[in-house]
């Protein structure tokens, strides 16, 4: 396991993090002053502006884009509705390229308003990633689909088990096609270590994320935890992720209307390296 | 699949969904006259009591008694704590087989307070299920342990997949050990149909739980919904858990405090009426 205590250079920062309370200029500015290594951005703090501009910026700051944030859910109502979907991902993977994003982070979407089929969700997940990925090779963007925890399976995501996700990917068979392991997703399952396991041994592990699960977690959605204020065992996470081959990045994402997104993007930044250096 | 139409016999009611404003007498009687099977009763309800009377009472009013609810919660902190988890399940074993109900369920408990070390409880919750497997027999009841969705993977149950349930089971090797199948924590797992097959194939459907995913949950513990209210294809997981061999009776069990609790339990019993004869 590498040391990251003096190493925030293998940290990057999620600026969700910070409930996009600056623009992305000032965020990029101070993220690099603090010592870490990456950034990943969201499509609201780039879309209509000068995205190359972006990239370059953030490159001059000396940091690296760990992902681009993130796809317009897939499945939909109609097949009209999928292709706009598409086609909306589709402009997104562009302006990843223009930025000099690595990867584009896919959150899949679920079932559309009304729907019950799960399956239905799934097999236009699968149709839908199939089409971006064709996209993605052509302007040497990776994707990365993020398994999400299984209480956000109506609304965010019916990619919930890192297994379902690496069988997906082996359906799709694309060498751009990997995964985002993120530990608040994940912790819980009993299956975790067997299946970092395997996504290492297939080269398929293309980011990992850590925040922390609170106790009590007083809302589902933005009620994320600052690494080590939680129950996660990182730690015991990480190794495994490293052990099965990652050597990228490690990027913080917190959601946390309550509390982070509250407070001076300069305290979150001391405290997120503070915590880079002694929990994860 | 069985017709429910015209068939409450085929259905039971876990009298939580009455949120326990009525004493267990009248909740027997309330059951029996709205035409259901069966009751699945609370150790509030029972213990401290006349048991025998209590199961005599569900008996002469026509109905089984679909499980006893449910396990003290397994792991602990300490040895001298988990013993006496075991000896209060073993008590609660007792109080079951006076009752005359077949099966006893077992929510497994999850972390101790303090502790970040899900395969230690998963540890400590083998063992604890092989002792109380070993007391059962003795006594003739089973034990369904019921895995729980993994949102309650903190503070309920470290047994969060019906793979992870079957696993276990094999583990401990005992005829008397199965599970519950309850839509509400099974519904988005991409593994379910396999699951299902599985443990039909290994005789190990001890129960099967219906109530619905509300979209929005407003809350995770006991904002759940009544059968047809939500987003889950309850005919669909019938079919799968039916389609295994599953001929028990089906149990509504609606934690609701901010509805159905609050309402008449005859209203509620007409409302469950309707709906397992329509959309479960």
């Amino acid at each position: 396991m590498r040391e990251l205590d003096g190493h925030p250079e293998f940290c990057a920062v999620n600026t969700a993090t910070f409930g996009f309370q600056t623009p992305i200029h000032e965020t990029i500015e101070a993220v690099a002053a603090a010592g870490f290594g990456g950034i990943a951005p969201w499509r609201r703090e780039v879309e209509g502006q000068n995205i190359k501009n972006i990239g370059q910026h953030i490159r001059d700051a000396g940091l690296k884009i760990t992902s681009y944030c993130r796809s317009t859910y897939i499945p939909a109502t109609t097949r009209g509705q999928f292709g706009r979907n598409i086609e909306d991902n589709c402009r997104a993977l562009n302006d990843a390229a223009e930025l000099g994003a690595s990867s584009f982070m896919v959150v899949a979407g679920s079932m559309p308003e009304g729907s019950k089929d799960i399956s239905g969700a799934r097999s236009q997940v699968a149709e839908g990633l199939a089409l971006l990925c064709d996209h993605a090779r052509s302007l040497g963007v990776k994707i990365s689909i993020e398994p999400l925890h299984p209480v956000y399976a109506l609304d965010r995501s019916c990619i919930n088990l890192l297994s379902q996700a690496l069988d997906l990917c082996n359906v799709i068979d694309a060498q751009n096609l990997g995964v985002c392991i993120d530990a608040y997703h994940t912790w819980w399952d009993p299956q975790l270590a067997q299946d970092v396991k395997r996504a290492g041994q297939q080269n398929r592990i293309f980011g990992y994320h850590v925040s922390d699960w609170l106790s009590p977690t007083t809302d589902i959605l933005n009620d994320r935890g600052m690494m080590g204020d939680g129950i996660i065992d990182l730690k015991s996470v990480r190794s495994m992720v490293e052990a099965a081959g990652f050597v990228g990045l490690i990027e913080a994402e917190i959601f946390s209307s309550g509390n982070w997104w509250k407070r001076p993007i300069l305290e979150t930044l001391q405290v997120l390296r503070q915590r880079f250096a002694s929990v994860v």
